[in-house]
This record gives C-alpha cells, sequence and structure tokens, in this order.
C-alpha cells in the first residue's frame, strides 16, 4: 500500500457574499475531489489549534506529523533549504529583501521596486564576494529567491538566532542594528557577524553596476538588504525514519521545498511547476504517478490557490480549485487505488476577503480501500465537518494516513 | 448511580470484502448492542492517540483513565500480576517462553513444541527450586501461565528495568545475553543476576525428569527459558481513590486483569471464563449482576472479539459479537437501568484482513438515564463516528462515565 498526501495551499475558506455565500470550493465543480469525499471518510483539521492562523511552514510541518510548536523555529531556514541553500545544524538564517534606502539610510522601499529575478541574480552574485574578517569565525551565503525576496545563511560555531531584525518594517523609518535579544556571547557574537556584513553589502550594492543601471532607467536603487526572522534548521526525525518508508515531495514553493527537505524527503523537480496559477498541473500529476512507483508516500503540494486568495479574488480561486481538480483527475486515473491511499486536505484557510491566512479548520477527505467510509458526498469546509474522522489536529493527519498502510507502530502489547 | 464498563477486546473493525464491505460489527444481528446506542449517547474514541495501534494493556489504560504514554512500563509486570505473581514496586519483570535450544544454545523451537500447561506446570515448580546466591540480594519468581508462556519476577533492592532481552527472537539464533542498557549499577546487578538465573534454570530444564519424558515421546525439549520486555508496575493512584468508589473487573485474560489489578480493582473469578470463543459468557454476565450490589464500577472484559480477529476470520468474528450481545442482553434484563450507566466500547481496533491491531478508532455508546440520547441508532464504528459524544481519547472515557454518577470533582468555585 502506497500514499499519496495532497495540499492544496490556502484552499479552505469562509463563505463570502461575492459567490452567494458560499465557498470557492463549495462554488467549484470539483468531480475529482467529490470523488475523494465519496469513496473515503472525512473530517476537518485544525492545522495548529483551533482559531490559530497557521502559516504554511508551521501547517506543512504539523501534516508531516511534527509538533510544530516545539520543533518550529522562523521560516528563513526552511525557505534557505528550499532554495537549494546547504543550511547546517547551528547556522542562523535570516529572511531578506533588497529595498531601497536614503543617504541616512531611511528605507524608501522596502522591496526596491519589486526588482526583476535577473536584476537580484546579478546583485546577489556579486555580494557573495563579500568576504567577513577571519577573526569572526563564520561566513555567509546569501541568495536570491523570487523577486526582492532573498535569504542569508550563516554558517560557524557559537551562533545564536537571539537577534532583532534590521528590516523596519515600514517605509520612513531607519534601517535598524540587529541586537543581541539574550545576554549570551553567542548572541552578541552573532549581531556584531550581522552588522559587519549589512555594512559590507550595503556598501558592494551602492557601487554595483547593476544599481547604476537601475538608476539610468529611473528604477529604485537595490542598494540595502533587510534582514528578519533569525532561525535555524528544526532537529527532526526523518519521516522515512519514523515508519521506514521512502518519501518524496513535489512542490515548487521554496518554503514548502524546506520544510520537506527538513522532514528528509526527497525534492522532486517538475518542469512547468511555478508555484503560481499559471503552474502545469498536470506535469505535477504526472510526477506524483511516476514518483508513486519508487516511493510509499509522495506529497504533492500546489501554491495557486493561495496566491489567489492572498488577491482577494474568488473567482479566480474557484477556477484554480477546478484547475487541482483536473489534476486529481489525472492521479485518481493512473494510480491502482485499490492498494493506494490518497489524502486530500489544505494547510490553512485563507480568506478572499481578508486576504489573510486565518485560524478556521480545513477539510479532509482520506480514500483508501480500508477506510471507514462515511456518508460525505462532497468535498468542501462543511461537508467534511459532518464526516466519520470528526475534528483532528494537523499532527493526526501522518499517523492516521500511515495506520492505513500499517506503519505505525503499535504501543504496548 | 452504578457503573458498567464493557470493553470487547480488539472488536472494532474495517470494512472487509468478505462482509461485503461491511465491519463485523455492522455485520452482526445485535438488538442489545443497539439498544444501548439507541437509548445511549455514542462517539468514537482514540484509545491512544489518532492512528496509534494500541495494546490491550496500554488501551485498557487509558480506558481506566490513565494517561498511558506517561504510565506504563511493559507488558510483563502486568501479565505477572493478572496471574496471580505478586509483583512489588521496583521488582523487574520479564515475559518469558520455555524454548527449545541445542547443544551451541541456538534456540530451535521458540515455544518449545507449544509445551502443554501441564508439562509447564511441572517445569515451573523445578525451577522455583532454584536458589540464587545471597550475595546478589535478590530473589525471584517464576509462573507459567498458557502453554509455552510464562512469566519471571525479581524482587529485591537496587533493581533496573534497563535491561536487554534474552530471547533473540528467531530460531536458528543463538540465546543472547542480557546486557544492561544503562551505565548504572542497578542495570549492571540486575543484568548479572538475570544471567546467573538463566544459567540455572538451564541446568535444571537440562536434568529434569518431564524433558526425559517429553524425549521418549519425541516432544522437544522445554530446555531454555526465553526473556523479553523488562518492565515493572505502573505506580498509578488506584481508580477506587480517584472517585471514592468500590470497583470490580470481570476478565480472564491475565493481561488485562493485570492492568485492573493495577488499577486497584478486585479481581472476579468466573467459572466457565476462559479468555477464548468458547468463554461462558452468561457466567460472566451473571458475575457482573452479582458484583453491582457490592461494586460502583464493574469492568466486564471479553477476549473472544480480538481472538477471531487474529484469526482473521470475519464469520467467527461476527458469531462472537452475536455472543457477546446475548451476554449484554442478561445484564441489560437484570439490572436496574434507571440507576445504572453502561459504557460499551473496544480497546482497540484489530482488522480481520491484516490480522494486526489498527489505529483506527474504536466504537463507544453509553446509555444511562441522564445521558444527552443521540439519534444514533445503531452501535457500530460508522453510527457511532456520528454521535453526540465526538471523538474523544481513551483517557477521557472514565471521567465521562464517572461524571454521570457524580464522582468527578468540581475544578474551581
Amino acid at each position: 500500500m502506497k500514499a499519496i498526501l495532497v495540499i492544496a495551499d490556502g484552499m479552505a475558506d469562509r463563505p463570502v457574499e461575492r459567490l452567494r455565500w458560499k465557498t470557492p470550493l463549495e462554488s467549484a465543480h470539483k468531480p475529482s475531489l467529490d470523488c475523494i469525499a465519496k469513496t473515503g471518510v472525512c473530517g476537518i483539521i485544525d492545522p495548529i489549534a483551533p482559531g490559530i492562523p497557521p502559516g504554511s511552514d508551521t501547517a506543512t510541518l504539523a501534516l508531516l506529523g511534527y509538533d510544530a510548536m516545539k520543533v518550529y523555529s522562523g521560516r528563513g531556514a526552511l525557505e534557505a533549504l528550499g532554495s537549494g541553500v546547504k543550511v547546517s545544524s547551528g547556522d542562523v538564517t535570516f529572511r531578506c529583501n533588497f529595498a531601497t534606502v536614503d543617504k541616512n539610510m531611511i528605507v524608501t522601499d522596502r522591496r526596491a521596486g519589486r526588482i526583476a529575478n535577473e536584476d537580484a541574480s546579478r546583485l546577489a552574485e556579486s555580494l557573495q564576494e563579500v568576504k567577513l574578517e577571519k577573526s569572526l569565525g563564520a561566513d555567509f551565503l546569501f541568495k536570491n529567491t523570487i523577486q526582492h525576496r532573498a535569504v542569508l545563511n550563516i554558517h560557524g560555531r557559537g551562533l545564536s538566532t537571539a537577534l532583532s531584525d534590521s528590516d523596519p518594517g515600514d517605509i520612513g523609518r531607519k534601517v535598524l542594528k540587529i541586537k543581541p535579544l539574550e545576554d549570551s556571547a553567542e548572541a552578541r557574537l552573532t549581531a556584531k557577524i550581522m552588522n559587519r556584513l549589512m555594512d559590507e553589502l550595503h556598501r558592494v550594492l551602492q557601487n554595483d553596476p547593476v544599481n547604476k543601471e537601475r538608476a539610468k532607467c529611473g528604477l529604485p536603487q537595490a542598494n540595502m538588504i533587510l534582514c528578519r526572522g533569525a532561525g535555524t534548521v528544526p532537529k527532526i526525525k526523518p519521516i522515512s525514519e519514523k515508519y521506514a518508508i521512502r518519501t518524496a515531495c513535489v512542490a515548487a514553493t521554496p518554503l514548502v521545498r524546506g520544510v520537506c527537505k527538513t522532514a528528509g524527503m526527497d525534492l522532486i523537480d517538475v518542469k512547468g511547476a511555478t508555484g503560481t496559477p499559471e503552474t502545469d498541473y498536470v506535469a505535477k500529476a504526472k510526477a506524483v504517478v511516476q514518483m508513486l512507483k519508487r516511493y510509499e508516500l509522495v506529497l504533492l503540494h500546489v501554491k495557486a490557490t493561495d496566491v489567489a486568495s492572498h488577491d482577494c479574488n474568488p473567482k479566480l480561486k474557484t477556477e484554480i480549485i477546478e484547475r487541482v481538480d483536473g489534476m486529481l483527475s489525472y492521479v485518481l486515473d493512473k494510480v491502482d487505488m485499490n492498494s493506494t491511499c490518497l489524502a486530500m486536505t489544505a494547510d490553512h484557510t485563507t480568506s478572499v476577503v481578508t486576504g489573510q491566512h486565518e485560524g478556521d479548520p480545513v477539510p479532509l477527505a482520506i480514500t483508501g480501500p480500508y477506510v471507514r467510509r462515511d456518508d460525505v458526498m462532497e468535498y468542501g469546509e462543511r461537508t467534511c465537518a459532518k464526516g466519520g474522522l470528526g475534528r483532528l489536529r494537523g499532527i493526526d493527519v501522518m499517523p492516521v494516513l500511515m495506520g492505513q498502510l500499517g506503519k505505525t507502530k503499535q504501543f504496548g502489547a
């Protein structure tokens, strides 16, 4: 028996007036999702806890069976890992933005005009030439991800994540000095390294040819790096070890890829998978079907549902759900469902009204040959709430799924 | 008000093709079980946690209101207690097998040809003559239970359960020396005691007349004792103290009797109760009715449902459920249900397909004069999931039942 865990990012929602008080899921034409509900056992999930809006990182950790409240240590390290940066235990990682500052280090644009990937890549290359003083005993890796976004990893001995941000959070405010948040030699050292590095990076950016070209075109200078969210990689036991299975992840979003890598999953690259509404849904589905030959558990993550939610676009969200349904139709067609369990869920609710992650539960349906099929006939937030699984936490999903595969260890005799 | 807690071992199941995708419970004719559901409030229970297959020991501990994850320390001590062996706090108890070894101590039969109870009893008597050196400061009690199964209890001061097994687990492998699993004087001492004792027991068994007779009949020699699962008794507060009630248990299985004894319950012996499908169901029901005059809480445990499950026999399991139903019919007839709460559940799911304990939840129905009766009309895994209790954990059942008796203490003012 094999398992597929499908996570549609932020797919769950609240009833919305523009959809006649239905949710996008309830409005969508989604025969495959409904088929999963019909042939499966359904329930609702609090990814973290009732009322608590999860991030995609904490929710995915939970859905993979980890206690996010205990093991989570910031987004930076996970995003860095997912972007291909080598992050070791003990490293300190920040999420960064290319930003524009004036002579007095006042932030005038937190995203340097949403700088294009190409410019950001060229600048990142220059930055990597910077050398830290040997006496600091550390080196760094800076990598841009999408547009103005980037990650910065500090590698060395005796570092600490107890650090404040340099990002003031708003325009019109001065770049902040990074301060130690605890009275330890480690925190003081790491703050010193970071402040030295920030000065150096600023100096290099000011004089970089890319910024000179940008000035000519009237584009904002990407002359500063803002850092926030110092973190490190969670120390967790790989899923493969916990359940003695091989695991793989089909996801485009760096953050989710990072979580999966932390959980010891193999990351599968899929051509055309972009993490946007225009992603190649069928290419992802094909990859899942292919990978299921080599792995016992394949995670399939789609980001597009969340994108439409953050844009407060219920129509687009409904359409994207229909595309997700098409993707699942391919999977259900090609996979032998007599020997496969498929769990369909979302990592969190994102409201098309607020454009924010919300703390409402998410629907879950698990289909497989031996599940206690219930009488839920449609996949949705309210229909699944009536299902045979009742209300569970995110952390319960993996044991329930692995229980169907006979992979959970008996406790007691 | 009084309470009866009925636990049918491994009664819960998954839908199975041979029963037209019903579970054995759903296939059985069970008017009494249905009556309990109809007149009661229903729900589903994760004995330990969602997806985790419980043992009967950990699940029964949980259903009696204990945090099994915290208090459980191996099956051995519980089984010994349930077999009538005196086990004190600080003792170390092993589960044992009579086994057959060759000259080189290679195991050739892990069960000594499933040695008959009578031979095992006579050998156990000889073994009890062995004396440990005084300097070791410990004594032991060895007792055979059923066929090749036995328990061994070491009593003394400064002992430790941090010990490896001597049972190699498979035939064709050499008997293992017991090793300390931690660097402590206690673990080293206990390992030393055990290894000396194992040598002595082997010596006595080799020369025992019972084995000479067995050799003549061509039966495998029961010439070695294999030990595994060093444990001790959980230190828990008796139910009687927690709720200021008198408690009794009607169960035949040593393991369950041991758990009940640990929880401070009086063990009731019932003639004809065997822990097999041929047990005297009505005799057990009569005992419960009788005991309810003297006790506020009586636990009624039936093992047969689990036996049929492990044999992967859905038809037999369905029939046994019907016998359990007959037993309950007697109880419902004879007990004044205007002043009695009856909770009906299983300790875990055992699949007739896999023959294993599984992590799926179990049904629960509680009938009594003041429960919030719901609209569940049949007792089953899927019907109870729609009940008014929702989804609870095993540890919640006892407080819920005691709440109906007015025995739970108010928290706060």
